[in-house]
């Protein structure tokens, strides 16, 4: 099978059916995302992360795939759940609310914030819903206003020896992107200047040539649990979206730095022991502090494949058809469950599934759609090219 | 060799002589805890649990086991950086600071004040310091106000679905009898009747005979990730400070039940595949949200060993000595490393090595002391009614 067929048919006959027949709560709105091996709910908290997550892919797909009703129903069903029990009254999201919706965890994570704005935007294109467009607007802004102190009042760090975080200028650069119909030219334009300037120029180390997830207000690097911390899949999978900035603005240098880069995080943080990618590692090799730093998780492996499947698509270097082949056969071999649909979520190092589930707290209906989707648009093209 | 010997040995030849040439910071007061397998520094940072708790292993060993002026001046130096540094303008225990004890971690912790307040007591009856002693007192006073609301402005939950922790009555059950000679009579037995009563009657579930983390506030059982999650080694830890306050009250009910919920927490969380106990559980089986709950830690062993070695000294159930020997031999095997000192504190589920490390963020001077401390004066005496 072509892997344009095999991405595409994963999508739409496994994923999307999976998430279609299990996930959906029409009672309260929005979606259950604690689904276990065979898709049974085990858990009915809803994580505001993964609700708007899920909005975003359905609203996506009706966008960019088809214009199927019963997608557009499912994208409004967590639309109309976030709009109505995401938010304080400030018009900061909860980090989780009862199956009813009544807030059980506080704003303390402004992704929350993040993927409720990407919904927003892409049901407004689907939908042409004047209200959420202007939520997706307003809740844009209101990242914007607290990204210097994401955290807020739950901040736990003294101002004594400050660090910044990668996330953040990340996920912005998806987030602008997702956002560009609906925001002004100059905005999104000053929004990407600036992101691409701290993902290549600050956290990427010049020496290294690694992306590291906490430097110093001034970009200096700083010798401590959090200074040292490396995310090989956060760096991976913000590469391909400098990819998408760099093709969008026709920057060939950009483009390179980014697949570099992409090789260069692959070759430091694949396990030549068991396969896979390593989930956490420490700069100077000490041991990091994350307990699971040795796992294998789906989205890592998911972000490579579409990284390298864009790299593949606009040049030729021979190494990156290596990895793409070295990592698709982990992960397709590892994670993907065709018996009972889904990817598995989390492997212990030697690859074997840790977790009995297809979703729970951080993993819902969003890594595996996107990148199958992502993979099956490279991969149409790199194959006509090649015809 | 006895059993009391090679816990004795290894105590005073191996562990303490680990610390005592690596950890001692005589610039800047206090303890560096990130230690390698060989016991070199990998960071500085100060964790003020970890403080509190060396500072009380040392004013213990002091008391307990001989009066050896460098384990009270390297006591001291942990006392003087906690007094100076540890805590905020309301007397709360900040959760890290730098070597310098510039504080980087804000007090959201109050097992910071826990461990502050044990070391203190300790130190107090060590040194004889009434500055000290009046600082233990206002340190435990300080946990009882902050009791109900621990984590204080740092609280992410909401109220709608409220738990209590079993941490807690857990630790404030050790934390009274290591008080004990600086408290009021009064005072402290009405604080052991009301842990007693938390950990006995209320986290140990009746059914099952297992030990919930988080129960509602009046005490039945809530179906979430909190609320189904069980920590076996924390369990079987509170089961020997049950075991202390039977032995201390003459209460032979309470000791046996202390025993049986150890044999049936064991019985539970023992990995029957590759050995040792596991980290965290689910309750009813679905996926826990611990990514590392198949981990082996040495705190958790280590307490087993304790728990186990005291209720072969109380009880001739020949179940309790076959748990002692199955849980003595998977320890010494995995986590003990005879050629560097000290013992490895996270091994993966097969029982090999997961971080190169013999102190951390989470370990230090503590469990592993306390526990060769324990099992000596056990088998101490197991072994002289033997005779």
């Amino acid at each position: 099978m072509m892997y344009s067929q095999l991405y595409k048919s994963t999508l739409l006959d496994d994923v999307i059916p999976f998430w279609e027949n299990n996930s959906i709560d029409y009672k309260n709105g929005g979606y259950f995302t604690c689904l276990d091996t065979k898709g049974n709910i085990y858990d009915t908290d809803k994580f505001i992360w993964l609700q708007g997550r899920q909005a975003w892919t359905f609203s996506m797909l009706y966008n960019r795939v088809e214009k199927n009703e019963n997608w557009l129903k499912i994208a409004k069903n967590g639309i109309d759940f976030l709009k109505k029990h995401g938010k304080d009254k400030t018009g900061n999201f909860y980090f989780s609310t009862t199956a009813e919706g009544k807030p059980l965890v506080k704003p303390y994570n402004i992704f929350s914030d993040c993927f409720a704005a990407m919904a927003f935007s892409q049901y407004a294109i689907a939908s042409g819903d004047e209200e959420i467009k202007q939520l997706a607007i307003k809740t844009y802004h209101n990242i914007l206003n607290r990204k210097d102190n994401p955290k807020g009042i739950y901040e736990k760090t003294t101002d004594v020896r400050p660090l910044k975080g990668f996330s953040l200028p990340m996920i912005l650069s998806n987030l602008v992107l997702e956002l560009e119909d609906i925001l002004p030219t100059e905005e999104v334009e000053k929004t990407i200047d600036f992101n691409i300037n701290e993902v290549m120029e600050v956290f990427l180390d010049k020496k290294s040539g690694l992306i590291y997830e906490f430097v110093r207000p001034d970009g200096s690097r700083e010798d401590s649990f959090n200074g040292r911390l490396l995310n090989p899949g956060h760096g991976i999978e913000a590469m391909w979206f400098m990819m998408d900035i760099a093709l969008r603005r026709n920057d060939k240098s950009l483009m390179q730095k980014a697949i570099d880069t992409v090789l260069k995080i692959l070759d430091y943080s694949w396990d030549e022991k068991f396969g896979g990618i390593l989930y956490f590692m420490d700069a100077k090799g000490h041991p990091p502090q994350q307990l699971e730093w040795d796992q294998k998780l789906w989205w890592v492996h998911l972000e490579s494949l579409v990284a390298l499947a864009k790299a593949h698509q606009h040049n030729k270097n021979p190494e990156i058809k290596k990895w793409y082949n070295k990592v698709h056969n982990y992960s397709w071999k590892h994670f993907s469950d065709p018996k009972n649909g889904e990817w598995f979520g989390y492997l212990n190092r030697q690859g074997k599934v840790l977790l009995n589930l297809k979703g729970g707290k951080w993993k819902g209906c969003f890594h595996v759609p996107r990148a199958m989707y992502q993979c099956w648009k490279a991969f149409e093209k790199i194959e006509k090219n090649r015809q």
